[in-house]
Order: C-alpha cells, then sequence, then structure tokens
C-alpha cells in the first residue's frame, strides 16, 4: 500500500485522494483555502474520524499560513467555523480544540505558527500509524486468546482503514493485520449504504493488499451470522462515551444486536481521541441528520420516486453493555466500561 | 389505485407492469411463452410470492394454449421448469402443483383446458384481494387492542402491496388499511438493497395513495426503535414453516431481533398459501443465492472495484419465536406456532 496517501500536506496545500470518486478513480484534489478544507469534509471528500482530524489540522495550517496579522479572535472563529463541518465527529472537535490551544499560548512568541500547526499534523499522523499497529496487534491477541482459531471470519461495517485514518486503520487496521500474519480467512464487507464507503472504499482498500473479502448488503447480516459464517466484528467509532456507549456509522448498533442475538463477539476499534469521557452516556451524543439525496438519488439517478422523502441519520448509538471490548492503543476495556475504558482510553 | 394493474391476462396474453422500470417508468410488457414467462419470474419483472404465484398460473395457461396436443410427461417437464425460476418462493410450487393436478384430472374429459386454468387464475386475483382486505383488518385489530393508539408508525420491509400481490397486498395492505381508516401516522420504508423494492416499489405504491411516508436505508433500523419512532413492524413472507420460521427477503430476520432487542411488536402478514407446515423448521428452507451484479453494479455504474466479489442470499430466516403474530386471512396465530399455526395456516 506504500504508493496510497489518502492525505498529504506539500507546500502549503492540503491534498486529499477524492474518496467520492474511488474505486472508479484516484483523483487527488488541492485545497489551499479553510473554505476549500471544509467543504473538504462537509461533502466526504475526505472522511474517517482520524482522517478529518488530520484534514482540519492542516486545514488551520492553512487559515494561518493565509492571515499572517490575525488575531485570537478571528481564529476562535475560524475553528468554530471548520467544526461546523461535521458535528458529530468528536476528532475534528479534538483536533481544533488542540491547535486553538497551541496556537493561542505561542501567538506572541515570534515562531511561524502555520509552520508548527503543519510539523503538529505531520507528528500525528505518524502516531496515528503507531497506535494504529498497536491496537491492530491487541486485537489479534484477544481473538487468539478467546476463540483460538488459525483464521478468522471478520465483518467490518463502514471504513476504517488507510482512506479514513491515513494509516492502517482501526478495524480494517485489525483485518490487514490478520492478513499479514496468515490469520484471515474472509472478509465480510458491509456496503454501508447510503454513502456504500464499504463496497466502494473498504474493498478498494483488501483489494490493493490482496486480502480475501466478499461484499454483502447490510441486510444480510443476520443470515451470515446464523449460518455461523462469522467469527467475530470489528467496526470503528465517532464518539465513545464513559458507559462505552459508542456513535458510530448508521448500522453499527444494528450489528450490535444481531451479535449479541448470535453470541458472536462485538469489538469498536478507536485511538483514544475518539474517546470523550465527560459525556456519561449516549444520550448526551447529537446525531448529524445528512442530505435526504444520498439516498434518493445514485449518480444521475433517481432511485425514488420525486414525491418520496428520505430520513438520513448518519450515526447510530450502538450500546456499550453490547460491545465485548473496545480497544484502543493503550489495550482492550471490557466489562463495566465506567470502570475499565479510563485505563484504555486516558 | 384503480387504474394500477401490475398483473393483467387478456388473449391468451400476459401482460405485467415492468417492475424493474419503475419508479420512473410505467411500462407493461406482455408475454406469451412459458419460456417469457419463466424469465419474468427470475428477473423480477414481477415479484412478490402471491403475483409469482398468479404469473405462474397465467403462464401456464400459455402452455396449454400453445401446447393443444400435449400428453402429461411434457406438462410436467414444464411444471418443473417453471418452478426453477425462484426455488425459495413456496407459492410458485404451490400454485404450479395445484395446475398440475387440476390439468391431471381433466386431461381426458375434452375440457378446454387453457381456458379453465386462465379461469382458475382470475378466481385467485380475486379471492386474494378479499383475502388480503381480511388480513389488513384482523392487524388493525390487533394493533387496537394491545397498543391501543390513535395513529401508528409502522416499518415494512421490501414490497408487498400492489405490486406484490396484485391487490392491496399483505404488509402494506395493513398499512394501506391503516391508512384509509385515517390511523396511519408514517411509514417507515426500508430501502430494501440490493434490488431497492423499498425505495423503488413501496414508496411509488404509497405516493400513488397519498400515504405519509419516508425511505431509510436498513442501516437505520435500531437508531428508528432505538429513539421510539416504530410502533409495529409489518413485513410479508415467502414462506412458512410449522415452528413459525418465516423466510422473507434478507434483511427481515435482522428486524425481528431488532424489534425483540428493543421490545417492538413484529407481525408476518402472509396468505395460508406461504404457510408450508410439512417443513419442521427454517432450516429444511433452501436459500436462493443471486447474481451478485444485484449488489456490485447499478444501472450502468460498477459499484464496488472490478475485482471484489459479492454473497448475494435473496432471503433469510427469521426465528419463530422473534415473531410476534402471524396473520393470515383466517385470522392471527401467538405464542407456541405449532400449535396455534394450523389454526389459521390450515
Amino acid at each position: 500500500m506504500s504508493d496510497f496517501h489518502p492525505i498529504k500536506f506539500e507546500d502549503n496545500k492540503l491534498i486529499l485522494l477524492d474518496q467520492l470518486r474511488l474505486p472508479r478513480e484516484e483523483i487527488y484534489t488541492q485545497f489551499d483555502t479553510l473554505e476549500g478544507v471544509h467543504s473538504a469534509i462537509k461533502n466526504m471528500v475526505v472522511r474517517g474520524a482520524p482522517c478529518i482530524g488530520f484534514t482540519a489540522i492542516y486545514g488551520l495550517a492553512i487559515w494561518l499560513e493565509n492571515n499572517k496579522n490575525f488575531d485570537l479572535q478571528a481564529f476562535r472563529e475560524a475553528c468554530d467555523y471548520l467544526v461546523t463541518a461535521r458535528p458529530t465527529a468528536v476528532n475534528l472537535k479534538y483536533e481544533v480544540d488542540r491547535v486553538f490551544e497551541m496556537v493561542s499560548n505561542r501567538i506572541e512568541s515570534g515562531v511561524n505558527l502555520a509552520k508548527l500547526i503543519k510539523e503538529f499534523g505531520d507528528e500525528q499522523l505518524l502516531k496515528s500509524e503507531k497506535n494504529n499497529r498497536a491496537m491492530a496487534q491487541f486485537a489479534e491477541k484477544e481473538l487468539d486468546s478467546t476463540l483460538g482459531k488459525s483464521k478468522y471470519r471478520i465483518l467490518t461495517h463502514c471504513n476504517t482503514g488507510y482512506l479514513a485514518c491515513g494509516s492502517i486503520g482501526t478495524a480494517l487496521g485489525v483485518v490487514q493485520n490478520l492478513f499479514e500474519q496468515g490469520k484471515l480467512e474472509n472478509t465480510w464487507v458491509d456496503e454501508t449504504r447510503p454513502y456504500l464507503q464499504g463496497s466502494r472504499l473498504t474493498a478498494f482498500e483488501l483489494g490493493k493488499m490482496g486480502a480475501p473479502h466478499k461484499i454483502v448488503v447490510e441486510g444480510a447480516a443476520s443470515y451470515l451470522m446464523k449460518n455461523g459464517l462469522v467469527d467475530a466484528i470489528f467496526t470503528g467509532a465517532d464518539r465513545i462515551v464513559a458507559n462505552g456507549d459508542t456513535a458510530n456509522k448508521v448500522g453499527t448498533s444494528t450489528l450490535s444486536v444481531l451479535a449479541s442475538y448470535y453470541n458472536i463477539p462485538f469489538y469498536i476499534v478507536a485511538p483514544r481521541s475518539s474517546c470523550d469521557l465527560d459525556s456519561k452516556s449516549g444520550d448526551e451524543i447529537e446525531i448529524e441528520m445528512r442530505d435526504q439525496n444520498e439516498i434518493l438519488v445514485y449518480k444521475e439517478h433517481r432511485i425514488a420516486p420525486v414525491d418520496s422523502g428520505a430520513l438520513n441519520p448518519s450515526f447510530d448509538i450502538t450500546d456499550g453493555k453490547l460491545i465485548t471490548g473496545i480497544i484502543t492503543e493503550k489495550g482492550i476495556a471490557k466489562g463495566d466500561y465506567l470502570h475499565t475504558l479510563p485505563k484504555v482510553a486516558l
């Protein structure tokens, strides 16, 4: 996968692989304004909690480069504006807040703030790769110690690999690591409507690495589990709160309920930055409603009758009690998350 | 809906509304050979268990008209061939078997067998409408006596209305009747991948009748139920066996597991002809695997990478124990289906 960089920053320009055009076209688009970066996040040219975070950091570096004589109030407004691009994604706000704090602490120092923030983005990307490798190894150890099979059939939802994370990824990083270790029998790729991150992006990544996979519609999950074709489920997270309740791509919660019914282990894999222990339960998480045309139209084709509307919640909340384990770069939390999660989330 | 006939038989020709082209085009196609009828069933120009049954009867009437000097062995072969068009649909085999028996009993009688079978098809269509009305009223009574609300929010899957049944339909007939009685607050229409029967066909029918509805992706079902937006779920069935296990469009079983978790009533609505009490459990039902391109391609667009494959089970099995009630034209069965189902299925 070394020829494959979904996110790069060069010469004060952010270069993103346009995920709207995958898998048919690999087109890289340059952004050199905060407005451009905002629209790239909002329109899902870039997506996945970690990549949204890196994009936000680089976006603010661009703003700092373009606004040499700024005051902190103007920068605060730029930060607040950027956060509105995806209100549910906790990484976006997390990284924006970190950058704001760094900038407000150094604003009088005479240092090149644009350069400082750009280097901070580079560091985060590198650290993320290291963290993802760690999560993948915790997951492998967990499977070997609980299921103890020589090869695993993994079901995953949405896209959580390079395209989401800029490196091997969270849930899909688990799959990649299993594949590299010769322990992957099959990956069931949920197509993940409406945006089709599974069939477009996850299948693209698994194909690039030569890993075995089959795409299924989301309605097939119960069929697969009932027929003993799934050993474990791994998904990412957009936000994990204190009791383990987890916001992730709509449909994740469905998988967790099915997994519980069929007695199949269900894991969340996410960096500590996706954990928000200040929120007590999933009830506190705002669910982003997206444009109904994502459901009603495919390319230029209107699927549904012109007078029919749709409701398009982008995320759902998985009950913490249905999650077998939450894996971060520090380890795995299980059981009573109020007590176990802080050990791996802080 | 009086201007709307998805299935008609005139002058030894079967006229089908091409469901592959809905909702954008209302095109009627004529069939005058058994091969044509076979392909219409197989390719889902016509679909839905009841309509497949009517189509089969008319298809055999066409064969009888086209083969005046037939022997019973040749007719047996024609019948067996027709059944291969959709192996899971019990109505197809049921109606073909009934026609075969009628023909074999009357083959020496000199009666016009093509006409006899055509009239039999007409009768079945009429009877079906009466039966569907009865089921819809049983369902309304059930909701009023258990939930007792003035208006209901119903979630449904796939398409089970006029387009599936030739008349008001099974699960969608329940919705239509509630609408006519002023008791429908909203219909959540599962888009139903991969064939999109929900967004294409169910939304089309609800739009024609002016009934309130919103399309959702299947992944949103857990979101809707968790947020208290669903009062009850109604789906049709392709086959119901003795213990209540039910084969229906893939994704149905998922809804039943979610409904059980969120404590929402889940009903199957189907004519007695969909009941197969000779089979003991769902394990005996063969699941039809359909072409993977239904998932990988939309219109001329390849969604997934060219080297990625898909698994496309067309049906799944809902566990009888997760079904709140099974409604036929004779009433509602609840509880231990081994004992209650025969009362409404025979």
